[in-house]
């Protein structure tokens, strides 16, 4: 599979629109919340497009060169998953120009901006469900939708009865994509923002289209208009269908995540995290990490903060681990700074652009990743491979490996201090080597034989580089 | 008042989309009516601009120079006046290209077109409106309606209690244009389409936007991009508010239609025929005449054929006194080829092409009287005024006049013939001119010392010139 370049370089920066940055309040709607308010689904606080555009400085200084924005079309609802025009910016976000000029400023810096793509169901206003809502069995859209009869009742209580909808709320009529107008609409509406500059898509739940020929005419499109589209998948669990050269470049690297939150909070021991990483890498293939989305939390999770009950070492391990994969890792606004927040709506605050309210160590530390990751192609390009465990128990081994060069990530999630050795190889370390943590922690190290050890303190780790110094 | 120079030059075309002409049968609904089924207010007929495109020789054939669509924007009915989408062509009458391409040959061909601006009210499905089903008293706009309750129950039977609509039909919303977001939302609407190129607005309904300063606005607005936009309303009495400066060039002429149909169809007689004009004259002041949409029938009226119960005498004095007039003449379409229909849905009826079905002399009489009106500036230009009336009764005489010229406009309403003079004047007939009747009828000339006497027989006139032969 053709994996775009550009993702393996990219660090994504996922930003829920209402909640990142509030540019232009003549857009803002005229009951908007105070700006970091508990967050509700209900209000909107004001983020737009003219923010983000004001904040790419900040991006850029953080080091992430890729944008993945949550749905931005026309839509009644904070999350903007029930689509009411596709071909529409909000207008509480901005403009058609405001748009543009976004993505030119993201663009002229070098970065990449993907949108989210709703294709599985649209919300009540969409124009062809309205049609339904108006001319009942006579509606020219009647093959739409999944219609078992009329009248819909799209505005009483309840789940939805006379109509198919995404887990049976009636504010998401799914679409019948079987119906080629459907089909010609979707890819239209695919066709039209790749031409119109973005990146690639974030599909959302596109498990719910469960038909292979829909997705295989819709990379088409896509990839027609621009190769180097980036199209990736919302898949929850490991499913190797969606991974090639007829579906998606990647998928959100849910299970990777787990795996890596779920050891770091103790659900789970050291061989289990290494019986997923081994799972994972069976069922996409190694070539197939390159194009994943690689993510600690998003707008339908828990924050990692919360979730690893702030503690600050287990925080800069999960990002240290994430950051070793191949992929593309992405922070969720406002991780970085420490924001906090449950699952939805909670997930979904404002950012804090207070400073004195940011957890600048953290910043500090995923800086840094960032920065090692863009300086070591090997964290980019490099074969991902596990290393036996090592004799103390919590400790991760990992190596990143190419051209005859290795990069040893080393992740001790125990309490304890732990030994490690960097392994006998074709390419071991010369006796004048010392092997070094790019990210610059600074660790004893002996030399035993040909090989060196490392003394880990507990839960701590690095990416030790014996190529140079 | 500026009354842009092209109106006066104009002849219109109305037409209501879904019924003049099919182009492409790849945008019907799947379940479109045969072309031509009895019209009802549901099934769609299929026509498109293509269609119309397609057509324009056959317009520039019968010799109008300018086309009024009914609506065009996205909507889920066939008269699409409950607006789903003000920026969006319906895709049932084809994409946006397909409407460039459309007014870009319009204006190859020195054609205008206007459209329809629907203003005072919105369909359901307009996204703000749907953002009020969607989140009640939360929505941002709930302020762009008048409320007065929620649950809406925009979809429940009955009249509409708990928002104002147009008439009280749930299906039409009423805007609260004194909000300024609702008032910016329309002047983008209207600027944007008049930057897209089309040549002016027909108001819908004006006069429920009882705002003065809205429509002053509005028409700044407008002119602001294109000088020479035509603004007409959709007023129906006599209301000279509406025709100045700070409101519309024109409106559409129904009290004149009235006048002419009623005196036609012998519910008046000429006196009362007489007394109209006068009023309609000293109502809108000679000079604001020349911007009024003249007509014999719409969409929202019988058809002139069924109305004057197909008397082809009649229909001829009709469409003989109304070119008559200063404004700009229009033909609702197929009303040239004798289509008959009674009130709405009656008269939405489908062209037919089948020309063995045409009134072809009804046509020829129009196709002759628009060739007349375009060869002779007294008709588009000169001073408008009534003669007094003949000793028969049943007649009336009119005079277009200017530069020392003099269009003598004869008709004999009644069915007996009747001796007219051309009455003595500065520029009386010399001895040797013989007045001649510019639409081509023969009548008999008798001189009288310095006047003529014309012979006019019964349901029969002419445009008299003496100013050549």
């Amino acid at each position: 599979m053709n994996i775009p370049e550009w993702v393996k370089d990219s660090i994504f920066y996922q930003i829920f629109p209402d909640r990142f940055a509030n540019g232009d309040q003549a857009n803002d709607p005229p009951n908007v919340q105070q700006w970091g308010s508990p967050p509700d689904p209900i209000h909107f606080q004001g983020g737009d497009l003219t923010g983000i555009e004001q904040k790419l400085d900040y991006l850029q200084d953080l080091g992430v060169n890729a944008i993945y924005l949550n749905p931005i079309f026309l839509s009644p609802s904070t999350h903007r998953y029930n689509t009411v025009d596709y071909y529409r910016i909000d207008p509480k976000l901005g403009t058609p120009d405001d748009f543009r000029r976004l993505l030119k400023k993201v663009h002229q810096r070098g970065m990449r901006l993907i949108l989210d793509g709703v294709f599985n169901h649209c919300g009540r206003g969409f124009f062809a469900f309205n049609d339904l809502l108006e001319n009942g069995k006579n509606s020219p859209y009647v093959d739409w939708f999944y219609i078992h009869g009329f009248p819909l009742n799209a505005y009483s209580r309840g789940k939805a009865t006379r109509y198919e909808a995404w887990w049976g709320f009636k504010s998401l009529p799914k679409f019948n994509v079987h119906h080629p107008a459907v089909r010609k609409y979707i890819f239209e509406v695919a066709r039209y923002w790749v031409e119109e500059g973005i990146d690639g898509w974030r599909l959302d739940v596109p498990n719910e289209i469960d038909d292979d020929e829909f997705w295989e005419e819709f990379r088409h499109v896509v990839k027609s208009v621009n190769p180097s589209a980036y199209l990736v998948g919302e898949i929850w669990d490991l499913m190797p269908r969606w991974v090639n050269d007829t579906h998606f470049d990647g998928v959100m690297h849910y299970p990777l995540r787990s795996a890596i939150l779920d050891v770091l909070s103790g659900k789970t021991g050291i061989n289990d995290f290494y019986a997923r990483l081994l799972q994972i890498e069976q069922t996409y293939g190694q070539d197939d990490l390159f194009g994943m989305y690689l993510l600690l939390g998003s707008h339908d999770t828990e924050r990692v903060k919360t979730l690893l009950n702030g503690d600050a070492q287990k925080l800069h391990l999960a990002y240290l681990l994430m950051f070793a994969f191949p992929g593309a890792p992405s922070i969720y606004y406002g991780d970085e700074v420490g924001l906090e927040g449950g699952r939805d709506p909670d997930c979904r605050g404002a950012f804090p652009w207070d400073e004195s309210k940011w957890n600048l160590e953290l910043r500090q530390w995923i800086q840094k990743l960032i920065e090692v990751r863009k300086a070591t192609p090997l964290l980019r390009r490099g074969k991902w491979r596990l290393l036996e465990p090592a004799f103390c128990d919590g400790v991760v081994r990992m190596v990143r490996e190419g051209g005859g060069d290795q990069l040893f990530i080393m992740a001790n999630l125990n309490s304890e201090p732990c030994r490690i050795t960097i392994p006998a190889g074709s390419n071991n370390p010369a006796p004048q080597q010392i092997p070094q943590d790019l990210i610059g922690g600074q660790f004893t190290v002996e030399k035993n034989h040909q090989q060196f050890e490392i003394v880990l303190p507990g839960m701590s780790g690095g990416y030790f580089s014996t190529s140079f110094s």
